[in-house]
């Protein structure tokens, strides 16, 4: 049993933090909120009574399916905080009925024409890593629901080397993808937080933001057709590198987050991989020249590939930078020419800002054989990147609340949002939790405006984590709504984003979205809950 | 009447060459299709016999309307070439009933209920400058055409210097925009051949082509929110740099061509005005090889705002190279920082794929005074580019075919494409006018892809020129569909380009569509025939 996913928890069984490492971060929490925190074992899957699933697979789609427990279990949730939280209990109120593996879109349309025909909603499944409860069951309105795991449909169908560009089957996760592109000397280079355990159709299905800080920061930059299997037929764009014919096809389904249909396949666009590299940690005493003089860097259009704004605590608590200083971290790479150029350029941009680099600039290419020692730094960093959510699920059995939200908004706005947001939060934590911990940084910039991230820790309550979590979502979201920022820039909106992603979006713009729906969807099984209601 | 609207042709009346200008023009096109060009003289206004209109305004809205014949026949057509000849000869079977200029949003509401209540056509009306029968109007299925005009919906309603952005209402033309946007050092630099007489709503509701030849080609990409006014009532998007919130709102709108309703403004993002130039002309013997270079570079990552390839005929016709040789036009620029470095390692590239600079490299930048000398001569071309269609009506007096056509396709295509469109259009020219030249150059180029944009002329037969060229056309299409490309990639899909749009666009997605469309624009109203039929 070796390898096999958590039914409860992040990425693989057994991968998380020992039970000694455990204690270890118990102890330094319990020091640092001043109170106990325990260590807790998760709910075993052998005790789990999952309520009897309400529908049975027509005998000619039996073998795709199966209602076992750790199927059904392991597909009941992302992995959110609450997620986490509900798994670890063994709180499994509302799972799949039944969860199907088709190998192929021909299975895949069978099972969409049975749910379609039977009343039973469709909930689409890539990696599983929504953080918003995008693969989580609607709990009734239909006669069950049918969860589609699209694991096995992985395959890299074709590769054009010519326009750096490949077909490749929406079920494949992140380093499968990476694994059949490296022998062509070819990358995607997309690395969400979740790249182990997150798919290709996933990141189409909810605009995931990627590797790159400035211009294509989404998934959505890089598609150049898409092929989508609704219930009223397949939509296949045609295969361009621009277009301006009329309103984007891949644009509606870019974000539909599986209200449509099922993203199947997509031509994706592809990087050389990178040989050059340069990058930089600016350190400001002021967090407004630190903002100022993030927004000059990208006004100058030098488009690093990393422009990380670290706001004091976030700089303290995950770059140990020790308080007291706001760190930008810079990073520029290409597959083609050096690029310490524009890295000079912004270093003279952050010191017209009080801004400072005293580690210097750390610079590497080909010719030096940097680029693999290089490659083996940024990878050690990517490493423990995509290892925190395993750290996060230690901290859920000590009942601590760990989580993260994220936004956008333009410059003009962003002190406001900065500091309302962090006031609203910190005020939240002591009302709620008697304390706690929030910082900011930025993941993605751009000329008109950056999308700040942020964090939050503080000693739970065990029992009541998710109600404490979901006031504090509740107070963030409306300091996020109500100073200029969107919902979500790039984790999608899912079940849990709705009421304010209700708000934000053109009420017209939804009874359009309802309309198309009832096209595509006419019977309304497509992940209901998510987005919009079915028209009714 | 100086400075008035040309009825039949582009821009400004009695902006075009001379009757001396038109005759030495004559007598070379004589010489080089060897036979008889004699220059026409066009219709006059005060002949036309319009069709009497079949719809009143009612009273509350009629100061807002017109139905001289100067505005409806002006209003008649864009300023295609099949648009210009029927001008010329004074044929407007169908113009608008009424021409309405609406001063603001309420009067605009207005006039979509009073058109939506009596079943009347409504064609939103930017620039009129068209070229694929977007503004034409349809000649049955309603009781009649309401024109509206947003010319008077013209202002720059805010601004925010901090983040680079303003709100603007749809109804501005291109140089109006620039003069609002110079005072406070800003442009938008959006400059399509069409520039004086385009306005930025016609821009967004048709995802115009800009200056920018890689990256952010589409103004599709410097658009931070909209608002539309449909027959349903108001959409308007939140003001985000980024978002990931659902399928973008402004992306189902961009491209939509009028059909869900009227784009009234925008928030818009803006550049800080260019500092640092850099251009050259890198000369290749074989095609093949200028392409292979085109590809590089841009691959390379090194986006230059300028990458027109001409090909040997282009060369030939519109650079003046003197045959025999393909031209690789590339030009750099920053508003920040000098642009040697990208230019260097550009020609660098091209070297690599036989390809050489004579001319060397010429840059500018504030400190040798080079700037404004650079916008001046910049400026020089930009006015000959702009002013070329005033040229083309004048052709049109001489009865000779001229006009353009443009696609796009990924790199492994290009070659197939550029030789079979080439051939098709040849072949029909020989077949349909005993001779012709048809030439070909990229206008935006992107790492899986080149954007084609041909151009023909030949000797027409007058009286049947609009025949001759629907026949090219055809077969120009053709050749672009089946070889990969999109019907267009920044003229739009109008009328004219509906028989290969219907082929392109996948049917499922014509349906989500036609199903916004009902939501939006329930008496189904808003320009008939384009894009897709309203749902029967």
């Amino acid at each position: 049993m070796a390898e096999r996913r958590s039914w409860w928890g992040w990425g693989l069984e057994g991968q998380g933090p020992s039970r000694p490492q455990q204690e270890a971060i118990a102890t330094g929490l319990a020091a640092r909120f001043g109170r106990e925190v325990t260590v807790a074992d998760p709910a075993r899957l052998e005790d789990l009574e999952l309520p009897p699933p309400r529908i049975q697979a027509p005998e000619s789609l039996a073998p795709l399916c199966s209602t076992g427990t750790y199927e059904r279990a392991g597909h009941s949730y992302g992995r959110s905080y609450r997620d986490v939280v509900r798994g670890f209990r063994g709180q499994f109120d509302h799972p799949p009925d039944v969860v199907a593996f088709p190998a192929d879109e021909a299975e895949l349309a069978s099972l969409l024409e049975w749910a379609s025909d039977a009343d039973v909603a469709v909930v689409p499944y890539g990696g599983g890593s929504s953080v918003v409860g995008g693969v989580e069951c609607p709990a009734d309105g239909h006669a069950g629901v049918l969860t589609v795991d699209l694991g096995r449909m992985d395959g890299l169908v074709e590769l054009d080397r010519t326009s750096r560009a490949a077909r490749i089957q929406a079920g494949i996760l992140g380093p499968a993808l990476e694994d059949r592109l490296r022998p062509h000397g070819l990358t995607l280079r997309h690395f969400p937080q979740s790249f182990e355990f997150s798919s290709l159709g996933g990141w189409l299905a909810t605009r995931s933001g990627g590797h790159y800080a400035t211009a294509r920061t989404h998934i959505d930059d890089f598609v150049e057709s898409m092929r989508v299997l609704t219930p009223a037929g397949a939509v296949e764009s045609r295969r361009l590198p621009g277009s301006g014919a009329g309103p984007s096809p891949d644009r509606l389904f870019l974000g539909s987050e599986g209200i449509l249909g099922v993203i199947t396949e997509a031509w994706i666009r592809l990087q050389d991989r990178p040989r050059f590299r340069s990058s930089a940690a600016v350190r400001f005493e002021r967090y407004s020249d630190a903002v100022a003089a993030t927004r000059a860097v990208v006004q100058a259009g030098l488009q690093p590939a990393n422009c990380r704004l670290l706001d004091e605590a976030e700089a303290a608590s995950s770059a140990g930078s020790g308080g007291g200083v706001n760190l930008l971290v810079l990073g520029f790479e290409s597959a083609d020419h050096p690029v310490g150029g524009p890295m000079d350029r912004a270093l003279e941009i952050c010191a017209g800002h009080s801004g400072s680099a005293p580690d210097g600039v750390r610079s590497s290419g080909p010719e030096d054989g940097g680029g693999a020692q290089r490659e083996g730094s940024v990878g050690a960093w990517r490493n423990a990147f995509i290892r925190a959510p395993y750290t996060r699920d230690a901290l859920v059995a000590m009942a601590v609340i760990v989580e993260t939200f994220e936004t956008a908004c333009t410059w003009d706005r962003f002190a406001d949002l900065h500091a309302g947001v962090t006031q609203a939060v910190e005020k939240a934590l002591v009302d709620i939790c008697g304390g706690g911990l929030v910082t900011c940084r930025f993941t993605h910039v751009y000329p008109d405006g950056p999308a700040p991230y942020f964090s939050v820790l503080a000693p739970g309550r065990r029992g009541s984590e998710i109600s404490q979590w979901d006031e504090i979502k509740a107070a963030a979201s409306e300091a996020v709504m109500s100073n200029g920022g969107t919902i979500t820039h790039h984790h999608a909106v899912g079940r849990d984003h709705r009421p304010w992603y209700d708000h934000q979006r053109p009420e017209l713009f939804a009874e359009a979205l309802r309309a198309a729906k009832a096209a595509l969807d006419p019977a309304g099984v497509m992940n209901p809950g998510v987005l919009v209601e079915p028209r009714g």
